[in-house]
């Protein structure tokens, strides 16, 4: 018999260079596992059923390599590429590594910086387009302050504009098939960052010249760090049409950022992002940006990397139970679920409109009365969890 | 000699009639102070030094009452608000103490409670333009959930936006002057709540059919339970042009919402909220939406009050010292803050622009090896702060 | 077919009086539920097959009641215990809601109310003895503070220490067969409280006169508001000797005090934690601290009760599963488990074991290689909790 | 004028070798800073007025030296000790840089990992020794887990005891006068860690074999990240008899550890822990665990160490005068913080003492009335903190 969690190409499940080659290095500890090289991580996740792999220029093309030895990792790259049918649907830059961008990049208070980094991103926008990329994410690492003083938040907001502004502009020029996809960070490295949660990167995309070719990348570790619901986030997110890439992993409230396997803590909001990205027929890729416990080997990061998409398919069988489910259908009823789809004023927003608002009495003692059964549906939605119903 | 720091009606200073009038109630805890009378609060507001009083409608007028009783209330608090010259510069409804509102309010999946909460915010503006608000505050208090099958966010948010475009409609129909301020909030009373943050609630604003008429009412201790900015949120704001109104207290990160004294906790964030107000001379109400502690009486909720005030004018002062430093002018040149509003491209986004960009060919060693002045700046504001300097 | 997952009196389930009892109040809103007759409680409790239920003095007897009310609730309330055989394992003081608390019951700056507040409890003990408690829990709901200069911390446990030497000599003047249980909590109501965790309530136990007398009844949702791990910190009060009681509920770190459904958030932790008390095999009460969400009526919080328990048995079978999986077993082999069962030093403290330890030549460069399987253990936990395996 | 904020030995500063040598990397940047010298470290820091320096075995000594490199390092760090006259009052072991501490060092599953980390400290506790510190502390950075099954709590405790009785043998072995400092940490690098606050390890210590050998050090940023109250968790340490050592930073709740420099967060949490300090006339060391932004360079560092120093003493000259403020004498007496000092139970324990509590009548209307003065005493507080009074 088939398992029915094996993942296969068509589920669109993607890695970074950076997760599965991650070398366990943290702020109190050493490297523990041995340089994964590219081509070896597309084997593997190929393998193991995956549909693409994504990058930072970095990753792939250490920082100030010559242009011979640059050519020689992307002729082996592709060759990975081409042998396994593997997919490379993201690109980014990285703007944190380099001790040039330590008072950031896009934001950093001196203009050489600023064009450097923009100059480094256009670059690995060519990069990323030459190897098929569509979505380039825009994580801001070094977009942040930790002394107060030192920057206008405003002007800083200004110059982040100007370079999503100047990507956009760049994309445009060369005729590339790429959007933009923000990813939004409340805190670490720096004490505090600027568009901190999606809710401000969604905001802030209006304000730019090109607002329809940017869009977010949420990431669940990074909203769940400031405590809110990461599964609210993405709604609303696909409320304004802006979710163009998503990266799945798992994180504790209120700690540093884990980037733990998917699904291994906060399981209960895992279900319930599954549920909402399997119901809005979400058609992008499912990306894991996480990293294995600094106690595993190489095969440890493999298991770890068969457990995300496992557990991401089990929570999509449990998405489709949950749509089935008699009980579970009759409690959504009981809760009047359906009804939130009604109008509050049938009649629109014109004068006769208001005036029906106006002229409707309610039966305010029936009204006041009236109780809702959730914790009936919620208990049910947990047993579907749980594999108990 | 004058005090430097008493407050005078010029320096805008409000108050909510719930919160010098909170009476303790707490969640484990019954009321230990009496009813404060509306026409007292004014009185002593006004003595006070403060500018004026907002309310929600069930502050002033109790839920229920007849005709009979509110026009009396009216009468009363019209008589002290003329004899005292203090204004109503903002009001607000209360959509969340009945139970009617238990499943929310504008998003409550019953459409008849949807209804009900729209025609109560009609009456309710109808109040406020009558005693001459100018802001009309909207703090979803019950808009959320707590069991997540129960509502899609999605619909959630079609009805939140409806509502808002009905309030708008009915300020345009009846001709007001009167602008909305949404107050984001990420918990509490319900487990997750809509708009969770001044970003989620910008960005929510552009959807709207008059998003002009829309602007935020962000609120110290709600951005700050996330752990979020708040002095970054109130930078965003401003930046978007969106700051209608401003709530001022203070808060401990991921906690209950405590509503404590202005600058009570957290003082070196309200040194650097004080220091935008005042440096972007923002021309609102400086709203303070706290109560004081339970273990107070009376004169403590005066003295709360006055403390409110006086920190406010403590913190404005140190933050003209900031601005005329001489020694905090030359760090901030050391951080080059001021360079921050140069153009990054200074030929703007066309393709010579793009072109010169990426023909700039950077110092990389030096840029590499470029610091900034951060510790020393960070150390001088705090001794302004600690008036050492 | 029976239900496996049926609550029976032997599970030893229990809930407050204040848990169901609990009317929906919150700091936004009034109450949406009647009040519940502690009698009818008890019929409904037995008929859900609990096996207790608990309470505080007000909760049974409103604070002021006359004597002859009281006897004729007790007479009521006792009837309704013998028809139905449940018992009554745990009583507590109510020290909170009164105002008289407000600065605090044991540790209030004002040595009359100290007296009253450990005079209310003496008088609460011989109630719960009289109905058979054996267990009796002292949350300290005021011990704290927000002004921090208004108590000396070293004083306030000095007056905790002397309350509880009080309660611990009435005890045994009394001759009681009763145990005293200490509940932490972080913050809430007051800004901050004194023994603010698990682990600062231990250690002040071993300063007490009696410290065998007293141990502790650790509160899933007040550990949790730390974002500590409450798992590790019943396993810690265990490993003590400690655990006299347990508070389940579900709570979302870093927010206000939920006491949601057991279960309804956090289910990984839950399983967790239900493992560890069956496998210690612990035999004390699983009680339940909880209340209906304020969206319910009476139905909803029978519903609520029902899957509390069902919950914790649907979890307890999932420990049994988890102790019997074959490859989990091997998995545990993998990460070396039951080696931290053997001594470091197996020759104990002496001067030759200290030499052994010296003496012995480790294989660096094999213990610097060897990794741990811990991300597929982890990943077959999962499994086991979402009911795959 | 001599500057009343200038440090001097008598203040009993130190650094640890690690704070100032620190580089810059953290888990998304390269190092920024040169290696500093140990040697070096030592001449700055005796010349801005430091009495001491602290370090890990491996911060002096790298990892793998051999013996003669040792020696020779040892030669020069001494030589530099001689010239400045700084002290070394404190040393530790790194138990969590190397690969083989992935699994924790007294708590790894592999007895041969436990047995290498207990060797490594004996080793270093001999270094430390012989530079003449008498505190040894023990920060367990890599004891806890992210797998939950992989070890059993309880275990991990009988294991960590172990490791503190073998080193507390040690040291009564050698005849050292040296104590041992454990340092509480919630959680990073490991996803939840053992002993996560002081409460926790303040229990841990009675069950020692020698607990008056061990006590605790603190850490402001370790305990802030869990949002407790540092200074309440410093008064119960000194309450238990328990401050060895001290840790001083700045730190957001519910954040990465940051290690900012004393008082650039939290300014006042800092100025209520000096405070306490001071009017407890602690005489221990004031150790700053902290670094520079990433940001600096190296005269950015020593710009930290001295902001680190000069904060301290601006807030010691503010508890002086706040003792002094005859306003503020006036509101500790009308919140009665002296009468915290009086016993409850005036007569004691006895019989007699409990029928006196028992017998006292209390004035419940009145008590019920009174009410305590706490914001106005908050106000002044903060006055002196913002020094305008």
């Amino acid at each position: 018999m088939t398992d029915p969690y094996e993942p296969r190409p068509e589920h669109h499940f993607t890695f970074g260079l950076w997760t599965v080659g991650n070398r366990g290095r943290d702020p109190f500890g050493l490297e523990v596992r041995p340089v994964l090289d590219p081509g070896e991580a597309v084997h593997c996740l190929a393998d193991l059923g995956a549909y693409g792999v994504n990058f930072h220029d970095d990753d792939l093309v250490p920082f100030g390599s010559s242009p011979a030895a640059r050519e020689a990792i992307l002729t082996r790259f592709r060759a990975a590429l081409d042998a396994t049918g593997l997919h490379v649907p993201m690109a980014t830059t990285n703007l944190f590594s380099q001790p040039v961008f330590r008072d950031g990049a896009f934001t950093a208070n001196d203009p050489d910086v600023r064009r450097f980094a923009v100059r480094k991103t256009f670059e690995a926008i060519d990069l990323g387009a030459s190897l098929g990329a569509g979505v380039y994410v825009m994580w801001g690492g070094r977009e942040g302050m930790e002394c107060e003083a030192a920057k206008d938040v405003r002007l800083a907001l200004d110059r982040y504009k100007e370079a999503l502004d100047l990507c956009c502009a760049f994309v445009r020029d060369r005729g590339y098939d790429v959007r933009f996809a923000l990813e939004p960070k409340p805190n670490e490295p720096r004490g505090d960052m600027f568009l901190p949660t999606v809710g401000h990167a969604l905001a802030f995309i209006e304000t730019l010249e090109w607002p329809e070719m940017v869009g977010l990348n949420p990431e669940l570790a990074h909203e769940t760090m400031s405590g809110l619901n990461f599964t609210h986030a993405v709604a609303q997110t696909l409320w304004h049409g802006k979710l163009f890439h998503i990266d799945l992993n798992a994180q504790r409230i209120g700690r540093y950022d884990q980037d733990f396997r998917f699904g291994s803590e906060g399981i209960r909001d895992a279900f319930n992002l599954v549920r909402l990205l399997e119901d809005a027929a979400w058609d992008g890729m499912r990306h894991f940006d996480a990293h294995a416990y600094r106690t595993e080997d190489t095969a440890g990061v493999w298991e770890f990397a068969r457990g995300c998409m496992r557990t991401y398919l089990i929570l999509a069988d449990k998405a489709r139970r949950f749509r089935e489910d008699p009980e579970i259908r009759a409690a959504l009823q009981d809760v009047e679920a359906a009804r939130l789809a009604e109008p509050t004023s049938p009649a629109g927003l014109g004068a006769d409109a208001l005036a029906a608002v106006q002229a409707e009495v309610p039966d305010l003692t029936a009204l006041q009365a009236k109780s809702y059964a959730h914790e009936r549906l919620d208990q049910l939605s947990l047993e579907i969890l749980l594999g108990v119903r």
